[in-house]
């Protein structure tokens, strides 16, 4: 991409901004000489520290708003009361073509439902679905939606989940072909909910270009098995929120265990170096960044409590994704999902006589 | 209990049996005195091995069963063809009276379908559910269910897994009234799926004896919010795993950390002591021992990989609920929750014409 790429970053949201916020800036404008920001949000403010930092000074340009939006305000207020809020107007930039993407470390709800309303799902996208990344033991990361945005979701929804996690999945680790597994609880054919099954046979059925492997389990999150884990908002937010508080609860054992004698405090003085590498590489900030999927538009979330490294890795996301072929690949791929449903429901109706579908009727 | 506590053992279930289950049995018999045991499998293999284990000989009886089941036979196969193996003669014997509760590390389908089908759902339970502990913060365990025994759970079904969940807790804790919580992906009362609401709700108008805290999240299972998070067995099983995953990976990656260079190598060797106390504290045979909640019968399920300080970690979990009153504690709860509904039923046909009770109708 010859010409400049444009974020669109909400300086307000999040728990230590608009700080953070340009300090991730200035991590990343150093990073990236081709980026530059459009920060939205308390203008005397943010000048104010933008005079701190140098190389985020001169890569944006700062837009005054005279609200934000507060972290426990609803989506649906957000919406009445959005308005002129910092992060109704970093969206706008984008629907207006002046910016790529959007990075916002706000509330999440309010965030989601102005993305949503103001610039509308992709068409043949149904849902939208929030996709983030968790490491594994491959050294890689595994791509993992929905974490958030709906609470069920039908085999048809799985589909697109898959089809834009996949496309999220290439723009970000540069593998050409993800592969791809929907969560159960086994791997076998005749495991879990009806959806999962209808989500399976679909993806073998539509001719979706996709190398998927099938039902994966909880733990191959972690170890790694496929590129991409596929599952509705409800079991994503909930497993790795339980992931996240097994992490923190092994790094308080670890803690505990290293401070517990003398001993184990000298050696953990000795080893000083490799804890914090340790530390750094367990920081959820290296992997921030969850995607919004499915809007006419890049919808970047940072973790609320992100410190500027990891903002800057959110907006690395952001940058990522806005110099990727990821939405013509969805296109491309929704596409052929609807081909193949329409020509499935014409196949089913021919068939349906000597066929006995006993199993689809239900 | 004055009279000798029998529990009948499934010799050859788990990936190393039947070594792991008597070396199991002998470390159980040495911390239990008044316990006996009743060992069903291979006689010649079995034992051969008490003859090394004293302590299990002394407190054992073997009986021979001719077969058992293989870790990867279906439920439908094994109650078709599980007729005189290890795992059915050992709930048949709990079935006859011969023993108060049933330990096994075998497959995991097979037991519950075996258990289910020989010792039959206790009165007003409509589905059994499978619990488990996860190490907490708070130095203790959480008790969550369902981990995997049901896909699927409206309102109703999820009151009797907290039912059910909060006595277990009580019989394995000591703790006289434990808390509970309904896994969501919020701690507002309008978020998650409709069931979960159900249940919320059914709870508190029940006037079930119960410390109901409300909605937890994912975290709040390693963080110990509350004693008891319950949740359907879709939900439970994969954010477990998950979990599992995740503790697999730090370890993996402190592993790394502490063999990254020489120093750090030293510092490990220092803190050996402490790192070995780690390693134990992980160890998931320190809380081994889910239990199939609901039957006429005492189920306990071993992981199939538990060694033999996990499999005597499983006894010990029999062992404490066939001396308490949980099975008391559940039937008094679930008579409550029949006379709570058939009273709301009551209720709301009286108020209907007033109420407008546009929700329920839903």
């Amino acid at each position: 991409m010859a010409e400049d790429l444009v974020l669109s970053i909400d300086g307000m949201g999040g728990d230590n901004a608009p700080d953070i916020v340009v300090e991730g800036v200035d991590i990343a404008a150093k990073r990236s000489p081709g980026v530059k920001f459009l920060i939205h949000g308390d203008g005397a403010r943010i000048n104010a520290l933008l005079e701190r930092y140098p190389a985020a000074k001169a890569a944006s340009t700062v837009e005054h708003a005279e609200k934000s939006i507060g972290m426990d305000v609803k989506a649906s207020q957000a919406l009445r009361q959005g308005r002129d809020t910092s992060i109704w107007n970093a969206v706008q930039a984008v629907e207006q073509g002046r910016a790529h993407a959007i990075v916002s470390a706000g509330n999440t709800g309010a965030f989601m439902a102005i993305s949503m309303f103001r610039l509308r799902k992709m068409e043949g996208v149904h849902r939208p679905a929030l996709a983030t990344r968790w490491p594994n033991l491959k050294g890689g990361y595994t791509v993992i939606l929905d974490v958030g945005a709906n609470v069920e979701a039908d085999g048809e929804q799985l589909v697109e989940f898959a089809i834009m996690g996949e496309a999220f999945a290439r723009a970000v680790s540069g593998k050409e072909r993800p592969s791809l597994g929907l969560l159960n609880v086994g791997a076998e054919d005749q495991k879990g909910h009806e959806e999962i099954r209808a989500a399976a046979k679909l993806i073998r059925e539509s001719g979706v270009d996709m190398d998927f492997q099938g039902f994966v389990e909880g733990d191959d999150i972690a170890k790694g098995t496929v590129d991409v884990v596929v599952t509705d908002g409800f079991t994503g937010n909930i497993s790795l929120k339980t992931g996240e508080g097994t992490a923190r609860l092994v790094a308080q054992y670890l803690r505990e265990a290293l401070t517990s004698t003398w001993l184990a405090k000298l050696g953990a003085l000795i080893a000083y170096g490799a804890l914090s590498q340790l530390r750094t590489r367990m920081d959820p900030g290296t992997f921030n960044g969850a995607l919004f999927l499915g809007l006419n538009g890049l919808v970047v979330k940072s973790h609320g409590s992100a410190n500027g490294r990891g903002y800057a890795a959110a907006i690395g996301v952001a940058e990522k994704l806005a110099r990727s072929h990821y939405r013509e690949e969805i296109v491309r791929n929704l596409d052929r999902l609807a081909k193949a449903e329409a020509a499935g429901a014409g196949k089913s109706m021919e068939k349906a006589p000597d066929n006995a579908p006993e199993k689809e009727a239900g």
